[in-house]
């Protein structure tokens, strides 16, 4: 009748396994062999049958048990909807310049530049070096490595004018990436149902952070020469506002490089308040036919809170970023990032700190400004051939992205999904404004993959444009 | 006059530095060279000498320049006290538990285990490949890697009992640090001034955490046998709560494990009242007699989130931590986890999840287990012997800690300062206690480097104690 003892004894089980319980415990192979008369390597084959037909399931060194039919019955969360209550601000889902790419569109959407843009071997190479190194398995202060705290004070410093005070190397904080450095700073400086000024169009992180942290968001004009000073001025005159978030050099979507003159103005306006600017240095390394000024190397007075990242220029996978901030200040913002992530990983801070310090990183930087330029220059180009109706109010002297305004009455989301039907992805520049878009804009980065195809990108807007 | 032509040169740019501003730029080494008739090599010596003295700095490639005279004055940041206002919460500066030991002390205070307690070959070589591989260059989704989401779902899904589903990849959403988890996890389940029932005593991060998001924290008693079901049910009646904190398995400090009845009755009490239980596994790999039984394992309902880290067993620098959640709550998790962080570092999350599936991990378990049991029990024997007055309420079965009763009218602070003079570092256990601590307690830490100290470390607690 069987074909063998293993069949049999799988024949036995199964009888037994339809009148157990689910989760119920076969017995053990000991007593099978016993039951049975056979060798245990007998009874282990009809119990690996049984599991490859999905009636139990060993777990190891506590033995076998009846499976449950995992049938997928359809959940219901819906008690959640009471405990939950209404969402506390709209934070969009997936901001599109956060979307993966396939590799055979055009991207021009994303913020992250292209891995050949990277200096890789660098990368590498400080990984493996922090791999075997101590902070692989040590953990570091809350405020960051004391070496690397040192080397962002230092560059800071760098840039500071004599007369002022350059920062201190415990006036640095470092943080697991700058978008933890905007939701701590906005959550401290500012605080829930307070207001915040912020240039308009701006980084689209720092409007999510800003409604992550329910801050009230008050837009300031900002446009290819920067904020306006004077409706900076009315603005924390009308509102209170103790804090203003802007981008001096090479602003995330225009492009938009501070004057002298203009940094000074605006440090007046924020002394005057008693304000704090909170300096988003996003594109330090970006620099093309300028070089970036920071404006805190300027402040000693504890009214800058400057934001530096590495994760742009080094690697993604280097999540690393530095707030500098002095006075009481910084004393309210280590105690918020202790509160909120400890410490940032040893491994990661001993990379960073690799990366930056060897001389092949200045090599690197002045490739990269040239790799920048000649894309920055072919997708200008491409546009006035392909897109005539397209303006650009300037050419960025820095930074990553073109921001370009299209005719006032463009169906931009009919635009953006028509381009990615043809491979050619693009975002709205309505993510970039905290209010309403005071025009129709498309916001092109220039340090995607493949930047040969840029004119046929340009091509298939264009053609789009027009219809 | 001059012993040599750099002395020359060094003393004539004394002179023009001195009439400079500063920030001047020093004329160029060509025209020092054509001015003085000497040699660039002995212009650079020049520099260099004025450098060394403060005088001048050199930009490579830019130039030398006049330097300030930078004068350590007073800074004044009291404007600050009007833009920040009182802060928001007490967060406390510095938790005993985070702070660093000198090597010649015995470190009974961190939460941290030793170095020799980690998998260091392991952490090494996963390191050493991930920076050779696609991680190392690129961006993960917001949510994790996919391979680790579906291994974080995997393991608790291996827990899950027959007839209920298993947790699904999706559901995993990957957080640098637990500590993070728990600050997103109480902002978006509970909210800023709505109650959270947390155990008491409990694990002080969580306390913080929930002082960082402004949570009105509802203590409910825990003990050695967890928390009071009936204490429970009444809070979520008093109180409207919709959440509770706790760690079913091996509390911090208390060590308590939850029987199957309690964990049958909690999950009762949070069902009725259509609730989250926050579940921090933090002691995952930590079981000595007994192994770790998640209560998500038993809820299908998406009533448990369930947080999980791997920082503690794999090293403190794997920053790497997971939320399981289902329905709403984990789409709520998710937008907040992007516009806090929008993703974790890909090297560490490929390191970690090389770790966890080398057949060496499970080795390293074990030894794990054999080491703690050891460390524990020298420890227990320790206090018996030389610290009578002492009482442990229940020998933990699991965890890093024991939470040792000591007589009601210590001393804790004078106690915990005398044994750190005597080169003990131990935690009053005030810092567990959310509210009003129920007695004097010290959390001793069993997992610091030397256990072979123990038994001196509690002579120095007992004769501190006696006085």
């Amino acid at each position: 009748m069987f074909n063998d003892s293993s069949t049999r004894i799988a024949a036995g089980l199964r009888e037994w396994i339809a009148a157990a319980a689910p989760g119920a415990r076969l017995p053990s192979t000991r007593s099978l062999v016993a039951e049975y008369g056979a060798s245990p390597v007998t009874v282990q084959k009809a119990l690996r049958a049984l599991a490859s037909e999905g009636l139990v399931e060993a777990r190891p060194g506590v033995g076998t048990f009846v499976r449950a039919v995992r049938a997928a019955r359809p959940s219901d969360y819906g008690w959640q909807t009471a405990a939950l209550g209404s969402p506390p601000a709209r934070i969009p889902r997936q901001p599109a310049a956060l979307r993966p790419a396939a590799n055979d569109v055009i991207a021009l959407h994303s913020g992250y530049p292209d891995r050949e843009l990277l200096p890789e071997r660098l990368v590498r190479a400080a990984f493996t070096r922090a791999a075997r190194g101590d902070a692989a398995l040590s953990r570091p202060p809350t405020a960051g490595l004391p070496e690397l705290q040192s080397w962002f004070a230092a560059e800071l410093g760098e840039a500071t004018p004599a007369g002022i005070t350059p920062p201190a190397p415990s006036d640095v904080i470092v943080l697991p990436g700058s978008q933890t450095g905007l939701c701590s700073v906005f959550r401290v400086l500012v605080g829930t149902g307070r207001p915040l000024l912020m240039e308009s169009p701006t980084f689209w992180g720092a409007i999510i952070a800003a409604a992550r942290e329910g801050v009230e968001v008050v837009p300031i004009p900002s446009g290819p020469g920067g904020p306006d000073p004077d409706a900076l001025a009315r603005a924390f005159e009308q509102t209170g506002a103790r804090a203003f978030y802007a981008q001096p050099n090479f602003a995330n979507p225009t492009g938009a490089q501070w004057t002298d003159a203009l940094t000074g103005r605006v440090l007046d306006v924020v002394r005057e308040h008693g304000a704090f600017l909170i300096e988003d240095d996003w594109a330090h390394e970006f620099g093309i036919d300028a070089q970036v000024a920071p404006v805190a190397a300027r402040d000693d007075g504890g009214h800058v809170v400057y934001l530096r990242s590495l994760t742009k220029s080094v690697s993604p996978s280097v999540r690393v970023a530095a707030v500098i901030a002095r006075g009481p200040a910084r004393e309210r913002i280590l105690a918020d990032a202790q509160a909120e992530s400890m410490y940032v990983s040893g491994t990661l801070q001993a990379a960073a700190l690799d990366i930056v310090t060897q001389p092949a990183w200045r090599t690197h930087l002045r490739g990269l400004r040239h790799q920048l330029a000649s894309r920055r220059d072919l997708l200008v180009r491409s546009l006035a051939e392909h897109v005539p109706a397209s303006h650009l109010e300037a050419v960025p002297q820095g930074g990553l992205n073109l921001w370009v305004r299209l005719p006032d009455d463009t169906d931009l989301p009919r635009l953006v999904r028509a381009c990615e039907d043809d491979g050619v992805l693009v975002v709205s520049g309505d993510e970039w404004f905290p209010a309403e878009p005071t025009g129709a804009y498309l916001r092109l980065n220039y340090s995607g993959p493949g930047p040969s195809a840029f004119p046929r990108a340009a091509g298939v807007i264009g053609r789009h444009l027009e219809h």
